[in-house]
């Protein structure tokens, strides 16, 4: 493979590296880390890789890598995310497959746009909904499915996170920047950073599909241009109710993904700081508590009571890419990709919009 | 005091009997179990009250202790909802003071005629409000008017149940049975059952008012005529989002009562299974818990590492009515009363009401 | 009942009071709480008690109480250690029964002493073995009777508490100088303070006999004439292993007493902090969670979902007792008495000895 | 590197080689996998190794990797326990450094022959034990050096699994029956497999020394010739008290590691299966919780709430280990060598043989 974006800072650049590589399944070959050469080299030859395979343009990089018989199969894309679609619409039409960090792009226009390339070229195309690589996670969904809660009445998830709860965009803090940034983030601040895993957690494990919302986003920390705070009411296609909650201002909060859902046997939770446990709560008051281990959930890599986490979840997904690339007629778990980015951003807009007009239900149909 | 309401099978009259009894401030001196008379004596007797102080007419019995010199200073009104208040006006008009379960009223019209009533009589009236009982709920109260948690920013309260999952209504289940049905307890279901206990304690605890709500209200199990699950967006006074939730069909959930209130400088938990505990995560990744124990937390009874539960909350409320009805010029804590009953029924006749319209937003002020 | 020490400024006695008080069995209807007078009265008046039936000498009490006809049916002893045995002995030959604060006498002989006493005069003699009367502890033993977790083959118990990790004897605390002084709490410090709480709760609900002990006592903090940390192994009289710790130096742990009973299909854990759980691990690395609640153990009050506590699990060691002077053929659980008070105090001696000889294992047997 | 054992159905060689892998220091170039030829070629080829660089005797690897120009610089040895001692002599003489699973040898002397070997040859040789590679484990032994409980007064670790509660090792469990023979596992049973991780995780972060045991070993499961349950009390050399135990026969439970270093001014708790937190008790009743993230604590690679484990734990120490062979002049943290492997073997040893004589103490020293 061959990664652009990622550079020396970044965070999620190295962690697609770590779960590329963990399994042994994929090689980093080539790499795009910066336009700035130096920071370039430093980047590339940080991975290993010579000098030649390192470059300052992903233009460049894909038609080189695109042009040689031992180029990389497919491009990483871990850039801002208004790079996203462009990179990924050339890397397809130059015949390379592509996953790419979330979201697939800055808008829904440009969305069904890459929607279209993907269906053009005939490429894979995976975007890192990381959270459906947890092995409980695919276990969640495994269960609902075979009606281990009964019939699901509602669902409720929650993505809190504290640090943006300062104007951490002005102390030099790179990430804060660019996702306070319309420019670089796009329409949606916290929405569209981490709303859209809440929501697409959701939607995987219950089964069911979001039919409306009743938004209401907020900018709490003064002079954000981008929502930091979101609650949103949802009704399912079945008419079931659920919560969405997704913040960056909840102070000491660090990175608390919990779902929960409501079927009529039991109740199931999930929660990403003990994530690999799944909950399920039964009417006669008694608590299951299951959990991973190879044999015991899917995508587990070692025996239960050794705790695995975001790498190994992310490398699940790079895995499972790896497979269908070489062929495999099926992977554990569907692999998140350009549908989910247009359900995704459909939703990040219209919760923006509806937010703003504070009208009461907004549809999330076509 | 005197009882009313609470005979064999109840589930609030005992605990409000032991309550009253703990701290060995009132005694149980009358009461009017049931119109049956012998329910009522068989009620009375395991109170161990003489005869001639069971009564099976409310009526009676406000006339009559009012009337004896060594009669009840006060009555206790734990009957179904729809008799709170006529019962608690006739007991004050008759010159008793009264502690009544909550809801005061089960309509914002009987609510404001109750409030009058307690004015004019100049009688001390108290709304159990339960989990203002618990000591950690009000040392969180204390510590957020300390400054510990800096400015309030955003206030979420959940309160989930899994008792009425089922249509227990039909099985037999009195409990049930009158709470889902509107003449006995009025136009909410659950909303007027839980979700105003989590509303009191969302403002209680933060010391900020509920200005606009944003309700959805559903009868998730068939053939049900109040609302069974509430998911409430809230905005309050200076602008602050909020998230109320309330369900009592969340299977397996056994009374689950959770208030976060997040602040500048850190975020503060306080969940009703782990009651003893507060909780206040800090910027740094850095979570404190602090625990309650005597001279830790106010209305603990003894020290720490020794739980208390759900009588001893509720006893601190008796416990505080009691030195309030000697002349304590103030109480540990102000004890809940008319002005709270007017403020929750407000929120649920108008959560009724805009979870009917679907439009958006509803004011709560007057 | 008559209560015999708790004066103010007392942990126990207080609790003994609400124990006794909750429900609504049993009044307190005289006490000598002092042999100084004011203190004597101060304390008794608080209870409500009118003069006349509170006493500043207990042996005035029993002989007074004993000749009335409408006087104490028992004595609640709650003095410090070395008065237990004495009064318990006098009380029962004036034909009242006891209810005694652990532990019965401050050695063995003496406690055999007092358990011909209680053979002799055939009185009831009840020990508070607090723990025994929590209703998940009471569920607990039920459980491993019923074979729920197969056949027992290792018991921990752990206790430990920080109150003693600094020298609070010399601060002014009345708790910690009369439990540091031998001529007050007895030949054991921690080990018979506590110790022998887990070491009462490990056969209780195991239904194992510890057979012999290899203990290691220490007085870690300087200039303490009693142990106040405890190690101890232990071999049932099946062979089985087990590990007891007690201590009262592990700085910041509040009052932490946790029992494991692991079986052949499952490892039973019950721990104080989280009293009304009960959680069981399976061998395919499931954890059940069984909780407390009417119905649901013996012993609850309340709904499941509404914490109860320590006064609560005291109350039901009074309420037992209350039911066997009624006469009631079998209580709910067996009321620990004197022969647990022979056990716990051979515990002692032989931990306290052979931890000072050092060559290796105690047998426990007569 | 090249990897001596872990072929297909081993559970620590892979784990090995991811864990060499994740952060891309390391490549595996050679490896024996397996004496059988298919299953040699089998293990290298899913590795991506060349068949010329599979091997099926580990001496043949020993002397063609020393020989080749580009050979691997270092061998991890990953076979079962008694082939560890003779394969990493043979590497060292040929010159190659040596990465080890625990244990370094089947008995004391073998391991002070490793011991002399190690000095002689001048080769680096690391022990995996792999719970010093933890961040928060790395924090504590920072947090415990900086003063931050005090002086430390008593530590406890309990290291317990159920995996032995039955006799796996008669159901074709591969790992079972290597570690219940003592041919291949050596004199100890659960002591040596996971009590001496317990052992050296007690001494890493307390920085005490134990200085007496006094021991008692089990077979638990009937027929089994090593122990599989083990309770040892401790005195560390500065007469401070301490509690060890070890279990594979506690049904239910997983991978329980917990330590506890109680200390003056706290006592400080980590835990396996929440591996990413320290908890710190203090005397005030308030619990602090530290959590691992980059920046916060040592060998973390993510931020904070993004959790890592085991293999993430196991790379750090394979990262020292690369970053010392490259000539760091100090790793972030000791690695875990041929002293460590002596202390644990004298444990080992000394505590089976107390165990037998049940003569009570047993010293630690040489």
């Amino acid at each position: 493979m061959a990664m652009i974006g990622g550079g020396p800072g970044a965070f999620i650049g190295p962690v697609h590296a770590m779960a590329a590589r963990l399994d042994g399944k994929i090689a980093l070959v080539a790499g795009a880390f910066s336009s700035d050469r130096e920071r370039a080299l430093a980047g590339g030859r940080g991975y290993g890789l010579p000098d030649d395979r390192i470059y300052t343009d992903w233009r460049e990089l894909i038609a080189a890598e695109a042009a040689r018989p031992d180029g990389a199969e497919f491009v990483a894309i871990v850039t801002p995310n208004h790079l996203h679609q462009p990179i990924a619409i050339a890397a397809m039409e130059a015949g390379l497959h592509v996953i790419c960090d979330k979201p697939a792009a800055t808008n829904l226009a440009g969305t069904l746009a890459l929607h279209d390339a993907v269906s053009r070229t005939g490429r894979l195309y995976a975007l890192t909904y990381t959270y459906t690589g947890y092995p409980m996670v695919r276990r969640a969904r495994e269960l609902v499915r075979e009606g281990a809660i009964g019939t699901v009445r509602k669902v409720s998830a929650q993505y809190v996170q504290g640090w943006l709860a300062d104007r951490a965009e002005e102390e030099g803090n790179k990430q804060a920047h660019w996702r306070t940034d319309p420019a670089q983030a796009g329409i949606g601040g916290c929405i569209g950073d981490i709303g859209v895993h809440a929501f697409n957690l959701a939607e995987f494990v219950s089964g069911l599909e979001v039919a409306e919302i009743m938004p209401d986003l907020s900018s709490v920390v003064g002079g954000r241009l981008l929502d930091d705070d979101c609650n949103v009411l949802l009704r399912f296609a079945g008419g079931q109710p659920g919560v969405l909650v997704a913040s960056q201002i909840c102070t000491g909060e660090r990175n608390d993904l919990t779902l929960k859902v409501h079927g009529t046997t039991g109740t199931l939770t999930w929660n990403h700081e003990n994530c690999g446990a799944l909950r399920i709560d039964r009417a006669d008051g008694r608590t299951e508590t299951l959990r991973a281990g190879q044999g015991l959930a899917p995508g587990t890599r070692i025996p239960v009571g050794h705790p695995e986490g975001f790498i190994e979840a992310f490398a699940n997904i790079y895995s499972d890419f790896a497979d269908k690339l070489r062929g495999a007629a099926q992977t554990q778990c569907p692999i998140p990709g350009i549908a989910e980015g247009v359900r995704s951003m459909r939703f990040v807009e219209r919760a923006v919009a509806g937010s703003r007009t504070r009208q009461g239900w907004v549809a999330l149909t076509e």
